[in-house]
């Protein structure tokens, strides 16, 4: 092949600028500048200068907390950091002022609230109680994991007549109400706040967990989601989760959700305390909070912030073959019911440890027919390559979850590896949930420097960005992850995130009149939103 | 577009098989065991046990001192599990046993040697002395650096008059005999054996260093490197210093090597201590010193074992522009002095620091014309996209190496994210210098299965790999790279390491003939090796 020639310097400068437009994907081209407005290009521009001074002046700076803060960071370590930043308020206090707007894709949720608002919902329950399987001492307290349930009336009075978990006389294993188990925390362990402290480490992951004791994907992910359950599948409890879990996601400009619902146990404890409430009534609950949400904003003119939530019906990745298939009669029936709720179906657990997407393809095969037989549609949305591994059953689920016709892929984290199935989802337009934060706390990557999506950017494969766990992680809303992936790349600006943003809508499942609205309102807003930044950063530029 | 669908699940693992195919570079695919010889195939599928077999028992077993363990962890943390394995074995006794063959590709001749023999070789030379910024005390013994440096013998007397560096009326920056010195060395402090650990550990990077405090490519590489320079510019050193370099890299079974050598300063240090030997006479030693070895070599009837070693000759990222076209004009008179010794030319240092190629673009173009002129050939073989930056001036170096016509590209560790730039180090076949252990040592990646090799690997690019800096990280000779590569992917088996291992060959700068020769040689003994796995491996099957 002959060398490249050039005439001159000036030639080579504009080889040069042709090779890095041939390179990067229509939505991150130096000469995508065509199609942007003036107005964006300027927005652009102001928050490159802003990202580019803060990287020296907030990240260059010494914290006698933090060895070697950088933009991109380990999350949990530099959360702190990233408070303090002008580029987060942008994205939080700008973007809420000037109500953009955006699709949350890939969220779970019995892992989306906060650990202290779960906790305070507990003690709100007389019905919810705890145990231990050790009387708890503050020599087990860093590794004993607190057990919930909500247990019927009949079983309070013996609860009440138990003592507490710090007690001597605790029998292990023993239901104590939680209120109680609270008020009657040893003293000398530091009290009630203590308790409310070892229930709140339990439920999330700390940067010592994720960085140093831990550090894989199973581990991490593992020993925190399931401990959600026995608080949250209690329906007074469930209700309030909801409700609180749309509102938080509407205040950080979220329009529009598809939560990952596991549907097991097959009954949720009730009121009463039986568990005995089934999945239909689930979404009977889901489907009136989300009503009276949209019925407040509706009465606050605010009907545009807040198109719905759907429910992506999620079955676990180590459950038997013939318990898979209950499922899909079990969605089925769903689906027919509530028509309107059920967007997907996916199979959810850590792939690197869970049996893969290929042991229960034949399966999954089935359930195509028999959605045509029950006359019902229901797109596949696997999780699949949610690893570092190569060629490992986990990066392998990438075949499956294509060829099943998954509409979007979970994660897809290793689908870098993959020339031929990353040319696959660009044809199809498969879109990739990938989810940052999560990522990099469960340790496929160790840093966003580090992650793989601007390959995929660049490769212009369809992306949305997630936040996954964000109960787990603290990366509450879009916010988080919006940041880590504008602060590690200087190609990525804010018309990446544009880019991310329309997808999120553009390829949910939402009905074809639904979705043109819902980006028809996106696209009003988030002009509005470039304006705001123009008008506030550029008179005031002199400042950043 | 239309989708996927099966007659049955038969059909649908058929499509699956072909996707894998098709989704796989030539190399790495199932079917390539149509070109594999059955030998091979054994071979591999034996490596592959070993391989299983110990992830779980050697990788899964818990070490008081590694946190967790895996197959592809933190080098300088695993180190000591990687001396455990049987493929560890495989990859340096079995290799030896049956003189196996590759070449190294990308190495700096200063990084090259382990501190302790360094060390070694400067307390055997009464010329060699060594200052420190201010005395040595435990206090400061971790902090404070030495500084080398070989004196005119005129020196000598007034050094040796002078005291220890631990001495309480050491001055500042005054040269001592290095023997003296650790003769010296407060016994309170450890006396002689501290000293020695403590220059070790200023010549090498520590776990510590490497994962806690320091945690990034710049400041980790830059504070070692240079400082070898004061120990290897010093002609008795430097000739011994080469021939332990090609004889320790024979002794790993590398049969031919391209190392880079930093020219600068303009004159090293001759054995009367004055510093006036130029760049002529350092590779007149060079060339004595592998003359000497092939004599050797070939009394012993082991000729095949040692093609041979050239210089790319490297100048620093950020001298000034004419600093640059002095190198070149000194470069095109070594290349015609010594045509069989120059391979080609680089310019090196740290790239998230320092200037980007770019800077040096319009002067690299004019090296051209002027080796036109000189009648003489030296390709670039650049260093480029050392960094897992996205955008940063390190990552765009990649355009320039390519349009500047760099004939391999050093390291290349962020090409992942350019499509166009994949394809045309495809089809121009620009082989990529992976330094996987560096990588990982320096952070851009922050192991090995997080590294970007297979995503390389599966869309065909031409691949070598490397040990850049052995002596600061410990991973001499190519057994470690080959190891971590090996173990850090279900795709990657003994086939792909052939690969490696004639691209390494295949890609070097040798003149035709010499090329064809040494890649017999390589297949003669690839054959002889293969045989030799299964020999030892398959009749003690049962003990894998």
């Amino acid at each position: 092949m002959a060398p490249f020639v050039y005439k001159d310097f000036e030639h080579y400068k504009d080889e040069r600028a042709a090779l890095i437009n041939r390179d990067r994907s229509p939505s991150l081209r130096p000469d995508f500048a065509q199609v942007l407005s003036e107005i964006e290009t300027k927005a652009d521009e102001v928050v490159r200068k802003i990202r580019t001074a803060e990287a020296a002046s907030i990240w260059g700076a010494k914290y006698s907390d933090i060895v070697h803060p950088f933009p991109g960071m380990e999350f949990l370590t530099g959360r702190s950091i990233i408070l303090k930043t002008k580029i987060f308020d942008i994205l939080t206090k700008a973007r809420a002022a000037m109500s953009s707007a955006c699709a949350l894709l890939h969220v779970h949720l019995d892992a989306t609230l906060n650990p202290k608002l779960l906790l305070e919902f507990g003690l709100e329950e007389p019905a919810m109680h705890v145990c231990v399987s050790e009387r708890l001492t503050s020599a087990n307290i860093f590794t004993t994991l607190p057990e919930f349930r909500a247990l019927p009336k009949d079983d309070w009075v013996l609860a009440n007549s138990t003592c507490g978990l710090t007690d001597k006389d605790y029998v292990p294993n023993t239901w104590v109400q939680i209120r109680k188990a609270r008020d009657t925390f040893d003293t000398s362990m530091g009290g009630p706040e203590c308790f409310d402290q070892w229930v709140e480490r339990a439920l999330s992951i700390s940067s010592t967990e994720a960085y140093r004791t831990h550090n894989t994907v199973a581990k991490v992910e593992y020993f925190s989601t399931l401990k959600f359950q026995g608080l949250v599948l209690f329906t007074p409890i469930w209700r309030k989760y909801i409700r609180e879990f749309l509102r938080s996601s509407v205040e950080d400009q979220i329009s529009y959700i598809e939560v990952r619902v596991v549907f097991a146990p097959e009954y949720m404890v009730g009121e009463d305390g039986a568990q005995d409430v089934p999945h239909r009534e689930w979404l009977l609950i889901f489907d009136q909070v989300q009503k009276e949400l949209k019925a407040k904003l509706e009465r606050q003119g605010r009907e545009d912030d807040f198109v719905g939530a759907r429910i992506i019906y999620t079955a676990l990745r180590f459950i038997p073959i013939d318990e898979l298939e209950w499922h899909f009669q079990d969605c089925i029936a769903l689906k027919k019911e509530f028509p309107h709720l059920i967007a997907g179906f996916d199979i959810a657990g850590p792939e690197d440890n869970l049996p893969p997407l290929s042991h229960y393809a034949e399966a999954l095969l089935r359930f195509r027919e028999q959605q045509k037989e029950a006359l019902v549609d229901i797109p596949l949305i696997l999780h699949a390559g949610e690893t570092c591994g190569d060629g490992t059953f986990a990066d392998m689920n990438l075949f499956d979850a294509i060829l099943l016709g998954s509409e979007r892929i979970g994660h897809g984290f290793s689908l870098v590896k993959h020339p031929k199935l990353m040319e696959i989802c660009k044809e199809r337009g498969i879109l990739i949930e990938m989810c940052p934060i999560s990522n990099e706390v469960l340790r496929p990557t160790a840093s966003m420097p580090m992650h793989p999506l601007p390959i995929l950017m660049n490769n212009g494969i369809p992306l949305a960005i997630s936040s996954d766990d964000p109960g787990i992680f603290g990366n509450t809303g879009l916010s988080f992850d919006m940041y880590q992936v504008l602060v590690s790349s200087e190609v990525t600006g804010l018309t990446a995130l544009r880019e991310l943003a329309r997808n999120s809508l553009k390829y949910s499942t939402l009905e074809r009149e639904d979705k043109k609205r819902a980006l028809e309102s996106w696209e009003r807003r988030w002009e509005i939103f470039v304006q705001g930044i123009v008008d506030t950063f550029v008179d005031a530029n002199h400042a950043v």
